[in-house]
């Protein structure tokens, strides 16, 4: 009989997350009941957010349990359906989990599941730049960050799957795009390859005066991914009713207390406005940014890449990787064969 | 000849301020040149943004500098005019500064005068809740609070000319208002005087555990006057898309240091929107206000208390008091007499 395979949690981690974290089990595939689909899983995408899922801490989304499947969203082919909108050969996109064979109802408990148009995409692309990242960058960007021609945005973890849309966004609406990023091969992507104006190494030995001599006019957005040193070097450079993005604070997701942030007295001399952002809270914009993005991305104008790791047996210790900032570029593991 | 009075800056005080910080000068009293107007004082306002000015560091107004006159908001009488739209007798409110005379055109380098409707209502209200704090109050809570019925909100200095008016309009728009004040005087005025539905000494030893018992249902909206140890103990309420509308932080303006602020991955996991507010950037939202709440003065249904400290003699003193919490109500002073 053919086997499922899946990552479980098997423990918390106490920062920063250990491979025997996590555990691979083996169940039968499963058969849908009526209303349910099955699809077998083709890309997996592995994403920083999945670190609040492994603590107990209030979070807006609930922690994987001990023992249950690891959550996160995955393109796949239906295999079996018992549901009358989803037929065996269809692609879909979606929250399902880290496993060969998922099984739900067409809608999951933390979002609904896409039909994908044959032939518009890369298939792994909705994971990244079509997907949950590239609609991140998006939404943080129209929703909080409202970058205007002459203004500077700055981006962390600019090579990475929300960045590298960031920083070009904000070019494409006229503005100058200061990357940060780790190592001087991520740095030169961003700016060669991404076409940001400039790009900071976040272990550059003296990071503040580094940022700031990449913003000469200071910084009017701040796209924020990683918090820590890099946001302390960024959060003095904001300019009056500078706007700061709050998406993501990868670099803190291990610690086991939090640190202190910044003194807000700023955002009242400065009129900031400090905004958090969950992609999930705005659905609709999922299909916007798919029909402006597509067209961009075909036509070589948008530009992404990708990092992608081969088996279900590596999601683990590339899952450990990303958090240690050592992928380059959007990570998705190979699960099984495109159709 | 008949002199003017006026205080002026002496040197910059470190932490709070002293009364020899500043110094009382005397001139002839000044004659208009053409467009400008010259005026009496009747009121001057004392506001804890003024802690701002005394310093150099970069703030959202120019410092002001040593042997000039502290600049401030008045009400008083033409007395002289070379203006073609204003006449002696006219009532004016605006930026001048703690003198018993000024001098300007019609529009001076921080706003302009406007010219008050004579019996509309008590002419020191314009210097309070129909003037900039009460402006401040509503701008807050209309472009950034926007409390809903069912909320709560939370303002610290709640027995202040900016809280008091922020906690009602929140019982307007349906929600439970919560203050924090400064001793059990001002708490119950707070309570049985402003209608708020709970008020919590700052004082209080475990004032965590007494906020939170106040919020029952959290946070909704914080509007931040005090910052310091109410706001580390008010910040972890903040309920998912909560607001904190950044208008002050006076607990920490004599501070040499910047103390650190909150972690602000609260902001992502919940969505928050922090954002600051001066009261001058939205000049429209003075006409709005007056005529909004004129009414709702007058008939009694907003509440309002005044602290008038008489002669200019005691303006110094008055400020460093009002820095300390030790005002009760807006603190105007009462420099002239009125018409």
């Amino acid at each position: 009989m053919a086997m499922r395979r899946s990552v479980v949690l098997r423990r918390r981690p106490q920062g920063m997350p250990a491979a025997d974290d996590f555990e691979i089990i083996e169940d039968a595939i499963p058969t849908p009941a009526e209303g349910e689909i099955v699809t077998r899983t083709i890309y997996l995408s592995l994403d920083p957010y999945m670190r609040g899922r492994l603590s107990e801490a209030k979070s807006y989304a609930k922690p994987v349990a001990i023992g249950e499947v690891m959550t996160g969203e995955t393109v796949g082919e239906v295999v079996a359906s018992a549901h009358p909108d989803y037929a065996p050969g269809d692609i879909v996109v979606g929250p399902r989990g880290w496993s060969t064979h998922c099984v739900s109802a067409g809608t999951s408990a933390w979002g609904s599941l896409s039909k994908l148009r044959k032939g518009e995409a890369k298939l792994s692309y909705y994971l990244g730049i079509l997907g949950m990242p590239g609609v991140t960058a998006y939404s943080g960007m129209k929703d909080i960050g409202q970058p205007k021609a002459g203004e500077t945005v700055v981006v962390s973890a600019a090579s990475g799957a929300v960045g590298s849309v960031v920083g070009q966004l904000a070019k494409r609406a006229g503005a100058r795009a200061v990357g940060i990023a780790g190592g001087a091969d991520k740095c030169r992507f961003v700016r060669e390859e991404l076409g940001f104006d400039d790009c900071v190494d976040h272990r550059a030995p003296e990071l503040r005066k580094a940022i700031a001599a990449a913003c000469p006019k200071g910084a009017d957005v701040y796209f924020e991914n990683v918090g820590g040193a890099v946001q302390a070097a960024v959060f003095p450079l904001l300019n009056d009713f500078g706007r700061m993005v709050m998406c993501g604070m990868v670099a803190e997701y291990n610690n086991t207390e939090l640190a202190p942030g910044p003194n807000l007295m700023a955002a009242v001399r400065k009129r900031l406005r400090i905004e958090g952002l969950i992609v999930s809270d705005k659905p609709e914009r999922f299909d916007e940014w798919r029909r402006l993005a597509a067209p961009w991305v075909m036509d070589g104008s948008l530009r992404y890449r990708e990092d992608v790791v081969d088996g279900l047996d590596h999601a683990a210790e590339a899952f450990i990787g990303l958090l240690g900032g050592k992928n380059f570029g959007k990570l998705v593991v190979r699960v099984g064969a495109e159709p």
